[in-house]
């Protein structure tokens, strides 16, 4: 899809894609910049001696950006199976059972995508953080932009994850999930403070 | 262009489109959000005493995704004027005095872009908050997505201001850009977290 055209669904009265695609698009362009920063320290003479390093961090941030290009259509279908579950005819007491049961399904699994793009946020952070310690400084705020989208897309991703498990009835599905996140959203923040540090001291 | 041919365009060892781009579109995906929530809320019950404000906030909010849309390619456009400055021959005085006035005249551009780009970020949050005030609670979410990339996307374009001021002599105009920003930026955050605490007290 083009660029313009992903626009103009988001921005439209079509609810999907939402806020949860943007959020691991988001992820993904993260992970787009700090494969930038390597590709513009690969062989570049005064970083001979992380060159390894480097090396393997391009593999990591490109597996993480493919990752999250799936989560861009995952989270829209997923969304989509809950909308269609609240379709479900509801008008004999069957029919409002067989509809409860399938709202809770899809539900939890739409919940798991905006989690799973909080995971790869996680990473992408500490990829950002290596990438600002050792890319190439004239790059190195490309490293800051890449920290600063990896945390808005797993702050988004946790709004999302908040307003999925609203329907969700089994409490403790909601508490494991909730624990879940709020462990991944404090590492995230320290991995992201910690890569804005090393950015801004090489910037300044 | 396609979503993925860009992302890999970003990805790629070439410097344009870079991070400045990236803090534009993300720009554009958070005003396109505020349209979505605007688009879902029209005409629906229970929102129609709020009609008036939604179609306004609509109006506004396509107004700057359009015009972030256009910061992604006017970034990419600077950035590559600096870097054909950087490109001019530098053998003799004469030549050396031409390159030196052509890479400050191009970086002072470069420069401007993301300043642009924190300024329409700052509307934009306006807007996110009064998309979280009256906008349909059941995607109350994306609103607070939209203050979540909206507040990145500003943040990102700092850096860039921040960079791109490194080389630039003339600390009169540094100056200048560096209070213009600081305060925009004081300006945004006190609206996203305006925006964030209406949203989350909706969400949960």
């Amino acid at each position: 899809m083009k660029l313009t055209e992903y626009l103009d669904e988001l921005a439209s009265s079509s609810s999907v894609p939402g806020g949860g695609s943007a959020a691991a698009l988001m992820g993904a362009n993260a992970a787009a910049l700090v494969s930038m920063v390597c590709n513009l320290t690969i062989g570049k003479k005064g970083y001979e001696d992380v060159a390894d390093e480097i090396g393997e961090l391009l593999v990591e941030s490109e597996k993480l950006r493919h990752e999250f290009v799936k989560l861009v259509d995952l989270d829209a279908q997923a969304f989509a199976e809950v909308m269609d579950a609240y379709k479900l005819p509801k008008t004999t007491e069957e029919e409002k059972h067989i509809r409860q049961g399938a709202i809770q399904a899809a539900t939890r699994k739409a919940t798991q995508v905006p989690l799973r793009t909080i995971e790869l946020a996680v990473e992408l952070l500490s990829l950002a953080r290596e990438a600002g310690e050792y890319g190439n400084k004239n790059v190195i705020s490309d490293a800051g932009v890449a920290a600063t989208l990896g945390v808005a897309a797993m702050e988004a991703a946790w709004l999302n994850v908040q307003i999925n498990l609203n329907p969700i009835v089994d409490e403790r599905f909601k508490e494991e999930i909730l624990d879940r996140g709020e462990a991944l959203l404090d590492e995230g923040e320290e991995l992201y403070e910690d890569a804005i540090s090393i950015v801004e001291s090489k910037i300044a």
